[in-house]
């Protein structure tokens, strides 16, 4: 079947939550090398939980969750780090026209159906996706242009958000 | 509101579609390095094209998209690279408990509402569901344990798929 994709709404189910240090989105890192050594955990729910198995070889996994706390979409936003304006596919804002997170998190430990992350930058209760198994020769590309992020130095690290996106 | 995850649907919508020249999932690449050199597009549709701009200034850009094809999901796979069951979160099969879809690859050019991209594991038709700039200090990890991939040796490179996700 070819999708129709204008007309299609597709629709998905958390498979677990994502527990963090942040209950609001002030002050969080914006992205995982601003939260580097931060602790957090998933809790993936029992139906899911053999899907987890082999996972604990990974020292890395990409988390993709839903933005529950995004607010409005918006296609052009300010980005923390910048004040001019930009079109959202070139920002990792929340307020996207689907609301979906991605982050690559270092994985501790599994535990049943419990896992332990390091480098969070994630809101507390996030309902979580999928998980994937961070894979350096696919998921590492030799990126050589970083649009408007260009000559930003030390771009991430220890910056916090603010509530531009509430 | 703290999210009730596990009672929760989530909906999303196609924001574009991406071609490629892969027709079906036979014979295509298992991840972008398998994909080295093949070209695709995305069109993304009119009502989200003001998010694309400043976006060409990134060389490598994420697709999010929906697994359209992916068949029923399940939670141990034989994945492809391999002879044994694994948990399906430890791979990156697409029968997952949601067919979210994960690529990298690399941009070659933005004209209007369409992205001529570069290095493409995905099939033909594919509905897009966001688009992130690819960040190299956030999404490059120093991952050193790749699990049940260990030892796999040129592990994507020209690889192609079977019908076994079918």
């Amino acid at each position: 079947m070819a999708a129709d994709g204008q007309s299609m709404n597709i629709e998905f189910k958390a498979i677990g939550t994502i527990h963090t240090p942040y209950d609001e989105p002030e002050g969080m890192p914006i992205q995982p090398p601003g939260g580097e050594g931060v602790n957090g955990s998933v809790e993936i729910f029992p139906e899911y939980v053999a899907g987890l198995r082999d996972l604990d070889g990974f020292s890395h996994i990409i988390l993709i969750y839903y933005l529950h706390e995004a607010g409005e979409a918006k296609l052009t936003v300010v980005p923390f780090m910048d004040d001019r304006s930009r079109g959202v596919f070139s920002t990792r804002a929340p307020s996207r026209p689907n609301a979906i997170g991605l982050s690559v998190v270092k994985l501790n430990r599994i535990e049943g159906g419990r896992l332990e992350i390091e480098n969070v930058d994630i809101l507390d209760g996030t309902p979580l996706l999928d998980i994937k198994p961070y894979i350096p020769e696919v998921d590492h590309q030799p990126a050589d242009r970083v649009g408007w992020l260009t000559g930003k130095k030390k771009r991430f690290a220890g910056k916090k958000s603010d509530d531009r996106f509430k």
